[in-house]
């Protein structure tokens, strides 16, 4: 069978898996000499990797998965705390646990539908007779869906309210969406219906409100997520992979990460809080997401122009903008839609699980390993396909540490972060309260999330893609963006150009579950041990290799990419404005020089003879290489991005993202002071790389500096 | 001869001089150890730090302070390079000079009289006819004054501008100062008249814009410096250390620290500049300095109504608010007073010049020693005193180095500092440009700044006291709170018991000579002699003890001490407000528990069996701890302030800044949003003090989370 391994990894000094750098041979001691001499100078052993594979059970994963999946365990909620008991017995085990495990608690601000008023969406006349309405719940294939703790898809952070308007069809809901339906329809007081898909959840509701839109509604359309396909008597799950009609991706609306009330301070019960009124990145108006079933019915009803041809989708009618509202043909026809939102928002107690393993040579040195725990329904792929390749590496770690036969030189935390599906809180929350020892002593964060997006669809025999972490798609964002910390997201995944999927299909829905995760992800759960494999294999590595396995010199490869393109898309026109782009030309070429002396350093036959203190200064200017890139001023409007290299950006563009979103905002404007902020982020990547640079000497002098 | 010495110390992590914490004897190697054994456990000589006091020498303390005020020295001026080639040579010098020694260059943003068009000040009367006129410059007394190189006296960033008015005279120029004045007189198109002290330089003229005083006038009462002295003749200098009658203190005009046009970038030559316009902090409106001599005939000539009792002064006569302007029987009467400034502003290369010694042991890890190079005049004792007392101990220390019979086991960096008088310039850049390897790096900055303030009054003994850097009043303030480095200021006074003088009186005047510094401020300079040991002692102990002298239970006992004062002033009030002060008394409880265990950890014998890593575990602990109290976005009003502990603060109160600030607004406004921002600041602070707790344990648990 072939196999897909996409690794994502942190543009960061960038693991070399398997490939060690520099090999100790200090002195052997005498009878005299101290018995520690032995253990400071050790590397890692390769044996032991190969003992850590082979014992690595693709059974075993499988059955945290069952145990892990048994009921709906949203964040807060009782199968929420069946889920951190499970992680705390298996982590406390005494024959396969860690050295220690505990709970952490934070306040969080979650949004709920209500239980006794479910969120409806119906289509009502004229005369206010309801002629249809959106279904509720989605369709039970198995028993998993008819569990009373499936909460009905909703829209977290969505407003509760009652509007109805005519329906207008706003495509994916991006900004020039609602610009080019404006053109041809008054918006004022519609209901907007959009695709999955282009914006950001919350994004589709906010572009909407300026235009005097009412409400949102969000679906899949089965052109992006099931290949066209859309009959569940044959076609989709539980005959396949592809989404059933009445699945809704349920999902957060909101855009910034962390607890909403608490920004840059952990949630504790006592921490002040923001008024709610105050938050900003969520849904201004109401918000619904329903499925393609009833999305079918709304859309192919909708009179007016038709819609261009790059928005229409996989419904066999033409999307048309909306009258506003039906066409004259339609039963529907002079009706209104009305959404009737009774979400509701509260401050809960969430769980992170923590585990510790205590290093042997350097137990002020983390390795942090982690993934959600929470899921939206059952969530057997997000995120327990994760959580399941976490705790079998744990077992069998775990077991060593108990049997005294390994312990790491550096310390390893395990974390089971909570409340993820809400805007990454469990670890947001974890980096705000142990800012200063994180970003002093962690070598690496390694989140595996969806351990296994699919495999049905491949052909490729090994396909190997690596990318930038620039997003906040998943629990390494604030170790990355808000700490720092050289960062890797690793998964599974199906062959991209097989599959238009954008992920795998029951993403969201109450049909990611054991029996969907069996029979159609990775039947045999042997791709979740390859997960485990690799990621077990990168941590022990970086738990005990003398010298860290994170290559600097990748890093400046991508800076001299970032750089190139950034003077291809720039240089000419920002010369014509006056601004220089050498100081940057410096800065890279400075960052090279620096990288390539380490690396002579770190090479050099003499390490052989020096201090472990020497070994030491080596793998903390690897390992504090990304903190050198955070300015903590550098995007005011961005929460939690801090890293000036690999913070989100929407100009689209391979480079520096402060740099790429300021020439985009300056071109559209042409303002002067939005010139200046373009020169600003010139400065601020400047001083960025130049500092970083002269971290990786001893006096702080470098090439450029020094002419 | 009895010597007052006052060590003002970061309250961080307190330099315990003298008292090493733990001893280390790690096993005796035998021939197969390897070679370095020795020299990572090696722990400070104390025969080394006697051998160094007994050769530092007074008298070339003396010859330095000599060649350093041989010309005026301000910040960029060919004076300035004369004092850049004399640190160069010397620290490059083959037999007492150090590893190596450069100049770190910033295109700074300095504000300079026109001396072309000398500034003036003048009372004209209603024809216009100039009745009297400021002296420009002041009385010689030696050669030293009439150099053509000393410059006027003004108010740097003070725009230029020509504006006349009636006088006023509004005390000290304190918000409360205007306010009342305002109560009895119109202000509007006044010139005010004020005294130094009490609020600061630029304030005294930002305070009067709002009620439309269109210039403003500093001087030096004779009673806040002179004790009362003023002739001449024979009470001031050359007859004593008074100021003498033309004597003006120059001075930077500004708030914020730093190049004013590049906020948080380093000052390169290509760097972002905000605009002039944009700069915040300096005086609004045409400001100048005078003399007391003139300051004399304005204040008693004028009229309105007698000032209360504590704004009266020196004088000989009742200080009045004025008419506003003169009184009838004056000879100024009806005349207004004039000020014709012509201050430019300029982007000027300014340098730093650097020294370095490479740690043996740990060249990764580095003490800073410092003191800025530029005077406003002269400055004989500020900077000179510092600086002579900097080039006496690197002239021991370099010897030892060339000798190669010493080499510190860490590194240590000398900072020369450029363009200090305008706002701490040279050491703010160099902290920004180097920001992320200085932060990992550095264990401690020691500052001696104005080395010997005076000796001539002193009666006590030996007089001790040891205050907070909570303010910028030297170099250390970029270093303590920008980058949270533990720092220390070092100096000898004279008691302030037996003086009023708030600073030795020839301060920023052209009377700050060599003649003066040797004949009324240290004869001998065993003064300078006293320091320099003191300094050097600190420093060998800092770079050479195996277990950094810094004392973490000190820490914990201000964090006692603040948080006992802030229980008695707020907690009662914020009782009724429902803010509980709890979270902050759990984190201080934490924290001293953590500083317990670490503490235990330092004393325990193990110890001598044990790593050098675990050694540098500890030592990371300590050196880091003060940078856990960062927080960049406490304090958004507050430039380069960003320790939560040691920040500067308006309240007047001995407790946490942040807290007391916003308590003292939120008392004063009743408004619902300034209580919350109390919530907030003790939010922040618990989560800054839990957060530097979980730094002295391995696994970032403390106590107090653990319940």
């Amino acid at each position: 069978e072939n196999w897909v391994i996409i690794g994502v990894v942190c543009g960061a000094a960038v693991l070399t898996v398997g490939i060690l750098i520099g090999h100790f041979g200090i002195a052997k001691s005498g009878t005299s000499a101290p018995s520690w001499l032995k253990d400071v100078a050790k590397d890692v052993d390769e044996s032991l990797i190969e003992k850590f594979m082979s014992e690595v059970d693709n059974i075993q994963i499988q059955e945290n998965l069952r145990s892990l999946t048994k009921v709906p365990h949203m964040a807060t909620t009782a199968g929420d705390e069946e889920t951190v008991q499970i992680m705390l017995k298996r982590w406390q085990d005494p024959e396969t646990g860690l050295d220690k495990a505990w709970r952490e608690e934070y306040w969080v601000y979650l949004s709920f539908p209500d239980k006794n008023n479910p969120n409806t969406v119906t289509v009502v006349s004229p005369t206010n007779t309801v002629l249809h309405t959106i279904r509720e719940k989605e369709k039970p294939y198995t028993p998993d869906q008819s569990d009373p703790e499936v909460v009905q898809p909703y829209a977290a952070y969505s407003p509760a309210g009652h509007v109805k308007g005519k329906l207008v069809y706003a495509n994916q809901g991006k900004p020039s969406d609602y610009s080019e339906l404006n053109k041809t329809v008054d918006l004022r007081g519609t209901i907007a219906i959009t695709k999955y898909g282009g914006a950001g959840r919350s994004a589709k509701a906010i572009n909407a409100a300026p235009y005097g839109v009412v409400g949102v509604l969000v679906y899949t359309d089965p052109l992006d997520m099931n290949d066209g396909l859309m009959s569940d008597a044959n076609e989709t799950y539980p005959h396949s992979w592809y989404m059933p009609p009445s699945g809704v991706e349920r999902g957060s609306y909101n855009i910034d990460f962390g607890d909403l009330l608490t920004p840059h301070l952990a949630a504790k019960e006592e921490t002040y809080r923001i008024n709610a009124t105050d938050i900003t990145g969520i849904p201004p108006i109401p918000t619904q997401p329903i499925g393609f079933e009833d999305a079918y019915r709304l859309i192919c009803e909708l009179g007016g122009e038709p819609a261009p041809d790059a928005w229409q989708g996989g419904f066999n009618c033409t999307y048309n903008f909306g009258g506003p509202g039906f066409k004259p043909t339609s039963s529907f026809t002079n009706s209104d839609v009305k959404l009737d939102i009774y979400n509701y928002e509260e401050v809960k107690p969430s769980s992170n699980v923590m585990g510790f393993i205590r290093g042997s040579v350097e137990p002020d040195r983390y390795v942090i390993y982690g993934n959600h725990r929470d899921s939206w329904v059952h969530g057997a792929i997000d995120p327990s396909s994760g959580t399941s390749v976490m705790l079998e590496i744990t077992r069998v770690l775990g077991k060593m540490v108990k049997q005294g036969t390994w312990r790491p030189r550096r310390s390893i935390i395990f974390g089971s972060w909570g409340a993820e599906e809400f805007g990454l809180i469990g670890s947001a929350e974890y980096t705000e309260q142990y800012f200063a020892a994180l970003s002093e002593r962690s070598v690496a964060y390694i989140n595996v999330d969806i351990a296994v997006f699919g495999k049905k669809l491949h052909t490729a025999p090994v396909h190997q893609k690596m990318g930038y972490l620039t997003g906040a798609g998943s629990d390494y964002a604030p170790f990355s963006h808000y700490l720092g910390i050289t960062s890797m997201d690793m998964s599974y995944t199906y062959d991209k150009t097989k599959t238009n999927a954008r992920i795998y299909p029951a993403y969201h829905t109450a049909y990611d579950t054991f029996d969907y995760a069996s029979k159609y992800i990775d039947p045999g759960f042997v791709g979740h041990q390859a997960v485990a494999r690799t990621a077990g294999n990168v941590l022990i590595r970086l738990a005990d290799s003398l010298i860290l396995p994170l290559n600097c010199a990748d890093y400046a490869e991508s800076l001299e990419e970032y750089l190139s393109t950034a003077l291809n898309l720039y240089e000419q026109k920002l010369k014509s404005m006056n601004i220089s782009m050498e100081p940057l030309k410096h800065a890279v070429t400075s960052f090279r020089a620096a990288v390539s002396n380490l690396e002579k350093v770190i090479q050099s036959p003499d390490l052989a003879n020096e201090t472990p203190l020497k070994v030491r200064w080596i793998n903390d200017q690897l390992m504090l290489l990304d903190r050198a890139f955070l300015d903590p001023l550098a995007f005011p409007d961005k929460y939690g991005f801090r890293h000036v290299i690999w913070a989100s950006s929407s100009a689209g563009k391979q480079t520096f993202p402060g740099l790429a979103d300021a020439y985009a905002n300056a071109e559209s404007s042409g303002q002067a002071s939005d010139w200046d902020k373009v020169h600003y982020h010139l400065s601020v990547l400047s001083q960025a790389i130049l500092g970083a640079a002269s971290t990786l000497t001893d006096d702080m002098q470098t090439q450029t500096w020094r002419k």
